[in-house]
């Protein structure tokens, strides 16, 4: 295989930028996640890949549920905290406040402009990431007009 | 749950377009597809959601292998073809030229900035579309520097 082909087409993808939260009170994660995508109209499903070395790859796995928390193009400085280990301090991770999910009590960021609340239903678990299928239980939109961040709209890159 | 929110949150995921392709010669077959990301680094997977009920889903199982064919932002009329049942003849599918991939024999387009071949690993069907998980084996770039289509660069929404 082509190594630098190879890198380079899979860093042509096009990623969106994610808070993915999982857990409960003081024991609440959440770790930026660009490999996120929807994966059926009915039931609304989405697909993750989270990376299997992480605290929340195992919360979610043990909670069997977690939030996607969609951030604005505007808020580049708070999803730049998720890419490091998460500090869980009463209601806040990494400073920024959160409220339990109404149906999972999964980690609700309250400044971004929508959120959802999946439940686990399949993961396949091969490499150094686990590919996580849940469906969509509860949504909420704060902002509808919010222009979601994308990863080329940051100086950042995450594939290849 | 709050339907309208969920359709709200969920056509906020960013999500790119590629021309996804399966089968040999006269069998060949593609399709537009929006719901796909990297899925682990090492190794190099990909994971797809493929609607059920196209013929592309049926040849991806049957070959066990498929392309991905990334598409510049000025190609959207191209894309566009591919929403539609795909019609082959000859080397061209929808018009387009295809060669076949050096490791799977899927269909590579001429014309496009990047592709790369895959070989199925996994699948988990649920709801209307099948999550593939596939390896990349082949890669190559023919434009490094194409900036790649992305879904709300067009009219078009998939996802909801």
């Amino acid at each position: 295989m082509n190594i630098e082909a190879k890198k380079a087409a899979l860093r042509m993808l096009v990623h969106g930028i994610y808070i993915v939260a999982a857990g409960k009170g003081e024991d609440a994660i959440a770790n930026g996640v660009t490999w996120l995508t929807q994966a059926s109209f009915e039931p609304p499903l989405i697909m993750a890949a989270i990376r299997t070395d992480g605290r929340l790859h195992d919360a979610i796995l043990h909670h069997g549920a977690f939030s996607v928390n969609l951030v604005a193009a505007g808020q580049q400085e708070m999803v730049k905290t998720f890419f490091k280990p998460a500090e869980t301090r009463g209601n806040t991770i990494n400073g920024y406040e959160f409220e339990p999910g109404p149906v999972t009590g999964s980690p609700l960021f309250v400044d971004v402009p929508a959120w959802f609340e999946v439940q686990l239903r399949h993961s396949f678990h091969s490499g150094d990431h686990t590919v996580f299928v849940a469906e969509v239980v509860e949504a909420g939109v704060r902002d509808a007009k919010a222009r979601p961040l994308a990863l080329h709209d940051t100086p950042w890159q995450y594939g290849g």
